[in-house]
């Protein structure tokens, strides 16, 4: 936004002595591009070299703990039927990416489309027919150069809010972030160091809250302030700008993470991808993935250790059942910790939902749930 | 929020005074209580009468331009094997919306479903089998005793972000709007003015956009600054939350608003919903709709006018259509330059999204094309 003064600059006028992550995101597209000049300069089929993002081309780092991209790569060569396409499209997107670092703007993968989408002149052929083809021709460039879709300055959807004792920089604008209401700060997309500088930090821990509803409840009965710490959420499944953020405030501010998911296999899914990164994102992982995130609950065992009702138990389906076996394989959830506490859940027959605890009181959850296991360390790792 | 504090303080310590709308909300539930204690203390069969909330009771207000619930009503007696059942429910739902009033606290409606949820004693019957069971009695309660489901504290998830030259409080803290950077403040569930104050405003319109992510663009260009106007988003179908905001400051702030949405019939739906409410909560539109809402797009018109790349048009499929039909015929819809618009993109066979705007220029929508409309004065009623 602070950039949007030198919107129409143009490359040259871009300075890229200003932002360093921004300069080097330019020169990494730029180099590629005069790599395939240079093969056509020398009269050679002009190619790309494409690490591959197969799962046979993922695996779990077990010493740094996050899934990763391994080193096998395809070759994408212009003079080839089954390629050519996906060359130029490639090509395409790339200067229009440059565009976009020039202009100091950001747009969304679905902009990203529509900005390139035209008939290509002299044919009938349109250069993407729809966004399932750009969006992993925008990956192929996030990995080929190595920087993260953020970088490239493109985001899918925001999703999510974060409050406490923080104050950061947004833009050139200082936020408060424990004076922040009821709503908080909407976490935005794009959360690179360029766009978002952390100021002054009291808080001692994150709290990473599956449920926007959940969340609210921790923010209404000021969670943060008691317990100083940041609190947070991503509106289920948490999108990238949440992940990327905490991963800065993990890395940069030194802070423990603490996942609050609901008790089935969606919610240890969600919290193995806020640990070591995704099979479809490995190659992110990296900048993404906070290892050190402890899963708070709810565990399977939290039923007896609460005296939690029946009433609020819901009946594992066959989908639940299917996929707790899937997450019981991943080798992330090898450790005997986690084989007990998803073998306990199946045992069990059933799932908690957070809200579950409402059974209660409304404010079971914060005053007495997460203050308890925090005090007695009952998280898994 | 800023209730918290009293949290534990029980029926006789709740300040009524302090909060009209609280206050009342609290009285309403008692004096339903009361009347139906009376019909037990006179050995009757006690009754609820509940305004019915069916589409043959909902009628379109041409004069105020709202969808209205009309007069009938439902009696649901006790001694009744039809209704015992749902009788207990609705007694049991408004001693514990009563017990979040006196608590000055707020849940969402899953969490009032978990808090309500037990095994009737002696028996083996559940209270609520499932939150299908227990959200209509909480509509019944809302229409009954005439209170928005926000002032009875309960919320659905929030959803949207607003940016603007306006300064608000939120539960205590001022925050102004146009020093939030590039994530915005998060709207709440629940804008009632008990937790939303408006302090000061120079915002001349509303924008109001269907997706987030033309919103980051509107918030990077700083369309807010330039036309000096608030946008908010609601992160497709705008929630009650970002609704009811608009609502009161289109009220009490006295501001046009415009909604921005894709050429589509499910656009044209998100817009009528603001305008004039839904169907299915007909009973709230006089605290919701807002009558004086205008379309600014997009219009089936718009690819001819802003000489659109066919490119980037979709084609209509089954389900648009048959939905474009559907609301060809709501009375709502029902005037010539509305029947045109609808007509004409039938016609043409194609939808348009925001982002294929994106087709001329990333910032096209921003710096031309709503500019455009506005100083043309180019929008439907």
């Amino acid at each position: 936004m602070g950039g949007s003064k030198d919107a129409k600059g143009g490359r040259s006028k871009a300075k890229a002595g200003d932002d360093k992550a921004r300069g080097s995101t330019n020169e990494r597209i730029v180099s590629m591009a005069e790599a395939v000049v240079k093969q056509i300069e020398a009269a050679d089929n002009p190619s790309l070299d494409v690490p591959l993002r197969t799962l046979s081309n993922v695996e779990f780092n077990t010493k740094k703990r996050i899934i990763e991209l391994g080193s096998s790569r395809a070759s994408r060569p212009f003079f080839d039927l089954g390629n050519a396409k996906r060359f130029m499209q490639t090509m395409l997107m790339s200067s229009e990416l440059l565009k976009l670092q020039e202009q100091q703007k950001t747009a969304s993968i679905r902009d990203m489309f529509y900005h390139c989408k035209h008939t290509i002149e002299g044919a009938k052929e349109e250069t993407f027919n729809d966004q399932s083809e750009s969006d992993p021709v925008i990956e192929d460039i996030e990995v080929s150069i190595g920087a993260l879709r953020e970088e490239l300055r493109v985001f899918a959807n925001p999703a999510g809010a974060m409050v406490g004792p923080m104050t950061i920089r947004d833009t050139g604008d200082e936020i408060t972030l424990n004076r922040m209401g009821s709503g908080g700060w909407a976490v935005p997309s794009i959360v690179e160091p360029h766009v978002i500088q952390f100021l002054q930090c009291k808080a001692k821990f994150i709290l990473l809250i599956e449920k926007a509803a959940i969340w609210m409840r921790f923010n209404e009965d000021r969670f943060w302030e008691k317990h100083k710490c940041m609190i947070v959420h991503g509106g289920g499944q948490p999108p990238r700008g949440v992940r990327r953020l905490c991963h800065r405030m993990v890395n940069e501010l030194k802070l423990p993470i603490y996942v609050l998911v609901d008790n089935d296999p969606w919610g240890y899914y969600i919290y193995s991808v806020v640990k070591q990164g995704s099979i479809n994102l490995a190659y992110e992982s990296m900048r993404m993935a906070i290892p050190s995130a402890r899963f708070i609950g709810m565990s399977s065992y939290d039923a007896a250790e609460f005296n939690i009702s029946p009433s609020v138990f819901l009946r594992l389906n066959d989908k639940d059942i299917q996929r707790a076996k899937e997450i019981r394989n991943y080798p992330w959830f090898a450790a005997r910790p986690w084989q007990r506490e998803i073998n306990h859940m199946l045992k069990l027959g059933v799932k908690l939902e957070l809200e579950a605890l409402s059974n209660k009181d409304f404010s079971f959850i914060a005053d007495t749930y997460v203050p308890q296991k925090l005090k007695k360390k009952k998280w898994l790792d």
